[in-house]
């Protein structure tokens, strides 16, 4: 196992809500820093705190040791890798590309072929814990790929994240993150139902909440969402347009593996319904308005 | 408000998996305990310890000022309350009933008006936590009826459980109790597809629980039965039998309500299916055999 050296040169592609914070949390930690993203102007602050602009992801890659994408689907990160100033144009033996995005796990391990034939490494490397753990460098990312690529760039990861685990060979970190998306939707799900049963009967929400959050109803989307239903917040954590990407991501990647999975497709179709309502840019919660029929 | 005595006499019908442990600590902490059940060798252990035989419902409210119900469903209660030799035959003022049985909210109401006719209060009570928390005293307990009532008893539901929420007015409890439930049952699903999409897609069933439990896919469900799935272990926690009664006192007083809880429906088919296979012995999380179609 190569080890890169105790400052590695980094690049960061795709500066939005996630990647902002993540590729800034690099600079802060003293790696050499070259950016690109589609909208020059979100990359202005850590321009400003010393990062080197790049004209492409090419370009990005060329003067890396390793490149973090953070882009949101599939097309974007196949754009970003494959096309005419993608990262593959300037491959090399050594060069490690971690993908953040949360993409189709079928169309990474295409990647990863296409880039190991120039002897690069693709690590699939999605997370969790949206815009508030990208900030506070607290999110969970879930890595596919070589393990020895993965030790490799670990000590980076770790100024991005906390939960950080190597789930096996490419592709594993996008299904582990479909995995998460499963329970994330349907036991958001879960609570919309419980709720709307509760108010439908005129009952006392919070009264509610408290009793049974303790045992064995307790979830993470009930302490966190419910209370954001009651209250009628529908302010993002994470918005519903993201949710439903990844929903779709999840019934093809089942679809592929002969798996039918009906709560999955019922919680699509409930966000579509909320979507279709203008409620996409809104907060997963807000799917209580769809099954409360509010 | 009558303050009952420090030590007021009480009853407890039903000695099952749940109300033996529930009434043994009656006795342990001191209180005057008559007992009645319908398999009288279950009464064994608490006569030896010192509680008293009642040959009926009716003969144990007699000599009670509170009697306890734990029983199953919506017409054992009904053969308690209001049938020939039910508590309503020595039915008084002051006397309490509390239900810890899970069964339906509007029939709780009717039993509350008819034992109201004599002065008695009627107080649904169903708990959470199953029999680990029946035996350590650690259940959740949901009450609905009046306050006062609740106020009088409640010293005595302290040395059966922990979490003890009044909910409101009669059938508050039980609704409450039917919220919880599918939170329980649709959280559980969530966990059931997941790790059904894990394992077709071959990622370590173990290391993917742990990846995503600390975040927002987080739940009781998910920490709790999430192991026993991947280990084939159906030995019960809760019966799915039970589960499936519950979600069946759900669905009615969802329709009742004028609300369509799809992802309960949902779950409730599958329930049913685990049943038709054999499973309704085997606790909830063998839902995963179904699901999975192991």
């Amino acid at each position: 196992m190569t080890l890169l050296n105790s400052k590695p040169r980094v690049a960061f592609i795709g500066l939005g809500i996630m990647g902002n914070p993540m590729a800034g949390h690099l600079l802060s930690a003293g790696y050499p820093l070259t950016v690109y993203t589609r909208t020059h102007k979100r990359a202005t602050e850590l321009l400003e705190r010393g990062a080197t602009w790049a004209d492409s992801p090419a370009a990005a890659a060329k003067v890396a040791d390793v490149v973090f994408i953070c882009v949101t689907d599939t097309p974007d990160v196949k754009s970003v890798i494959l096309e005419e100033h993608g990262i593959i144009n300037s491959a090399r033996r050594g060069l490690i590309v971690v993908d953040h995005s949360t993409i189709s796990p079928s169309a990474t391990q295409a990647m990863a072929k296409a880039l190991a034939e120039k002897g690069t490494h693709l690590l699939d490397a999605p997370v969790s814990g949206g815009d508030v753990g990208a900030k506070n460098a607290s999110l969970s990312i879930m890595v596919g790929g070589e393990r020895n690529a993965f030790e490799q760039v670990f000590p980076i990861l770790q100024k991005m994240g906390k939960t950080i685990t190597h789930t096996g060979p490419s592709g594993s970190g996008q299904l582990t993150k479909l995995v998460n998306q499963i329970l994330v939707s349907v036991t958001n799900l879960a609570v919309c139902e419980a709720l709307t049963l509760a108010k439908a009967g005129g009952l006392d929400l919070k009264k509610t909440i408290d009793a049974v959050a303790g045992g064995a109803a307790g979830s993470w989307q009930l302490n966190n969402l419910g209370p954001k239903m009651i209250a009628g917040d529908d302010a993002p954590g994470f918005m519903i347009d993201l949710q439903l990407k990844d929903l779709r991501l999840t019934l093809e990647a089942a679809e592929k593996a002969g798996v039918n999975l009906q709560a999955a497709g019922l919680v699509t179709r409930l966000f579509e319904t909320a979507k279709d309502r203008g409620l996409g840019k809104a907060g997963t919660q807000a799917l209580f308005h769809v099954v409360s029929q509010d």
